[in-house]
């Protein structure tokens, strides 16, 4: 039986084991759900990046620049961390150069490590799941957290994952049964559960109760996304 | 209003400020466990020690040496990590110096840092709570974990000591949220919960299943445990 376990935090990386194994990262306030919202909406590549500076310079390579800090778009950036931006194919053919605050540091992490590496958000769940059924490949989700801290809203997407998994994965990691448990006790109230966390809290100070909402929509794109090289694209089905 | 913060394993204790905080050390199975239980069945002090050979050399000082690595006694060594060692006053007035895989390092953690270091556990659970609400200090719990992983059943013991404080504490931290939440929805249950979780499989192995239902025994004893200098011993109230 394949195996899945969670990693809570970048910060605990180090204790988990990412080669040979498909490694699904989160960030669902808001990276990731953002990146699955660029490419199901006609971007044509996204390439994270984990420093402002290189990813300011990528504005004279032909892209545009998305840059977000402590929730609040980065000066000089096109683009800040909004999945909103990009509906109705504003960005559609465009490439995108992306760094933000925990997402593509996680990101980075794996980069070289994992035999595939994927962008989970609630927003591709289920084809995410269906995915990883199709591979022989043991799964890490590696939760980006806030600033290495442990966050409620990665852990509840990692939940998701598992539950989904569970039928075919073993569930042996105490991070994978206590996240499987959040998700399953609060599936139907996601939004009113986060509202006490702390991110959601730093978040609505910055108005984006819209991104929250969207963010925390189920199944909205049924795509997969991997990174390939440098680059985040809509991974084919195998 | 008091804060309450949860540091779900010391690999991330650097994000924490443990300075003129109350911080609550956690190792249920069994490091936690078991001082509670030696220091209310009679023994005078323990003294944690980090490492094996240190705390061997105490044999020659007086000390009753207790030492455990990977659930398991260490070799030469008078006890293990059973709290079942000190029923009826089998150590009453010994001095104990004691190694952990887990709980003494996390001790060692905090202890030149915090304004009050105590020893967690289910057997202690409300006599610590009551005590904590008579300190004017934020609380920090320190879950000691499985070799620098998240763990479960610290984490549970952190949620019920979250709930009960709750009246009078803020609980704005990710960790503390999860923690209670998984707590107060198996606080009728926690052996069942508990095992599924990874601990609790390494231990049952050990043949120790008597020791993980002692440790989930609620409030047998009315202490609090306090780190003096370097010795554990029984705190008087305030």
């Amino acid at each position: 039986m394949k195996n899945i376990e969670v990693c809570l935090t970048p910060e605990l990386l180090k204790l988990y084991t990412a080669e040979n194994k498909a490694v699904v990262v989160v960030d669902i306030f808001r990276a990731t759900s953002t990146m699955v919202t660029a490419l199901s909406e006609g971007v044509a590549a996204i390439l994270p990046v984990e420093d402002l500076e290189t990813c300011r310079q990528l504005s004279s390579e032909g892209y545009i620049i998305a840059g977000e800090r402590n929730g609040q778009k980065a000066e000089g950036f096109v683009l800040g961390n909004s999945p909103l931006e990009y509906l109705e194919g504003a960005y559609s053919g465009q490439k995108i150069a992306m760094t933000t605050t925990n997402g593509t540091f996680a990101i980075n992490q794996v980069k070289e490590k994992a035999e595939e590496i994927l962008m989970g958000a609630f927003l591709n769940l289920q084809a995410t799941a269906d995915y990883l059924h199709t591979l022989n490949l043991d799964v890490l989700i590696l939760c980006a957290g806030w600033k290495g801290k442990f966050n409620l809203e990665d852990t509840l997407y990692a939940g998701a994952l598992v539950s989904l998994l569970s039928s075919t994965f073993d569930t042996s990691c105490d991070g994978a049964l206590a996240a499987k448990f959040l998700y399953e006790q609060n599936s139907d109230q996601l939004e009113s559960f986060l509202s006490q966390a702390s991110h959601t809290k730093r978040l609505q100070n910055h108005n984006i109760e819209q991104d929250i909402k969207f963010c925390l929509t189920l199944n909205k794109y049924p795509i997969v996304v991997s990174l390939s090289g440098k680059i985040l694209t809509i991974t084919q089905e195998k």
